[in-house]
């Protein structure tokens, strides 16, 4: 059996999810004739896999979830959004006047953004922009993208090179979500196992998956909130604020140290 | 990385399914609080991978495609309703007072069926079936299980089988895809591979993928109505009327020579 295809997964299934969602553009379909809605495919290293329709990444704010507006309440100065996507929180404070930037590592994302209006964008790591010499008072990192810090490995230099895009009193505001309320066997299995190998239990193993393509395996961290702040020891941030009102997600608030 | 576990992946799926759309028994969860839709996997052996919405399993009439309607209006006598699932057509015909036997392999899909009330049900291969002496007049073969006589090696042993559970007069009705009218390239390349290697342009090689199972690798027939003929001669069934009217998909109806 073939190998699916190393590429830019994520922003093929937005394209697609975008010329489903407004009609314009080539769009899956079955059979040739009946559209067929966009899924995102998520292996873990465990041989999980799990679909999930790929259209909440284009959603308005209206079907957003209650935390996305708690957070976006939280901004302030010059945005930048961080595995910006689609552009769906970004459009939004744009919108309401902000100066936001918005970065992906996708290109593809990249373009769906821009074509919804998207102005600024970046198609960069963070590393390498770090050395931009840009500056930002907000860091976002929404639609669970805490995970991008990927685990005790990664998150410092994650870190260091927002600290070095931080202007005086920046912030990060982080959605995550904490993995140890479930009772799924499954989940619960993956999470000894993880611990046994000396991983945080949340340390997901994954790559996404869109039709003949497939992205290199990752980490991607869902962490409980004291385990994000074991993160933060020894980096320029520190734990200033959690929403866990929508448990098991949650708003962090990190504040740059004086 | 592990490798899936092979079980029965329809089941499993179809169990989530129902659990989702009655909101009865465990269901998947995201972050242990989100009910997650359910979504069946489906690989092929190209690389391409397919999520689909799994519900439409469980969907009732008003939520069917026209030909579903049109195909049940050509029902008569004891019915065998081939890869029954979660008896989406076979409840519909007990309802209206006919004889409906439900066959499936997958003992989840049975176990949610009889679940959902249909009485009379077979967890067996047709081929295992085919010796226990039973006799009916029209074998069901919709959802496009046409696909399950996999390729012209399959076909005349599935479709003996069938004739041997066949009373005088009996009649196939099977719902099929022709694959041959898409502008996708990645299926334009498939056909291709597929002729150069001997096979029928739509003979599909899959597998099933839910959570942590996979399904054995196996062929699942897009064919058109011309193959379907030829896939016909030689057996003792022959092509008596075809309904194209929601093309790519079709209805065929086979019926048994004299």
């Amino acid at each position: 059996m073939d190998q699916p295809l190393l590429g830019d997964v994520f922003g093929e299934m937005i394209r697609d999810a975008y010329a489903v969602r407004t009609g314009i553009g080539p769009r899956p379909l079955a059979g040739g004739r009946v559209p067929r809605p966009v899924v995102e495919v998520i292996e873990r290293d465990d041989g999980l896999i799990n679909g999930a329709p790929a259209d909440h990444y284009l959603a308005g704010p209206d079907e957003w979830q209650p935390h996305d507006h708690r957070a976006l309440r939280l901004v302030r100065g010059a945005v930048l959004d961080i595995g910006v996507g689609a552009g769906r929180t970004a459009l939004e404070l744009q919108k309401r006047g902000m100066a936001v930037t918005g970065l992906d590592t996708s290109a593809g994302a990249i373009e769906v953004a821009r074509k919804r209006g998207l102005r600024d964008t970046v198609l960069n790591t963070v590393d390498a922009y770090a050395r931009s010499g840009a500056g930002y008072d907000t860091f976002l990192l929404l639609g669970n993208n805490l995970g991008l810090i990927e685990g005790p490995e990664r998150a410092p230099a994650f870190l260091a090179a927002l600290a070095s895009l931080a202007r005086p009193g920046a912030q990060i505001i982080a959605q995550g979500t904490d993995p140890y309320g479930t009772t799924d066997p499954v989940h619960v299995a993956y999470q000894r196992r993880n611990a046994e190998r000396g991983r945080l239990g949340g340390q997901l193993r994954l790559r996404l998956r869109y039709r003949l393509l497939a992205t290199e395996w990752f980490d991607y961290l869902n962490c409980s909130v004291d385990e994000l702040e074991k993160l933060l020891d020894g980096t320029r941030w520190r734990l200033a604020s959690v929403d866990t009102e929508d448990r098991p997600y949650y708003v962090a608030v990190m504040e740059l140290c004086a």
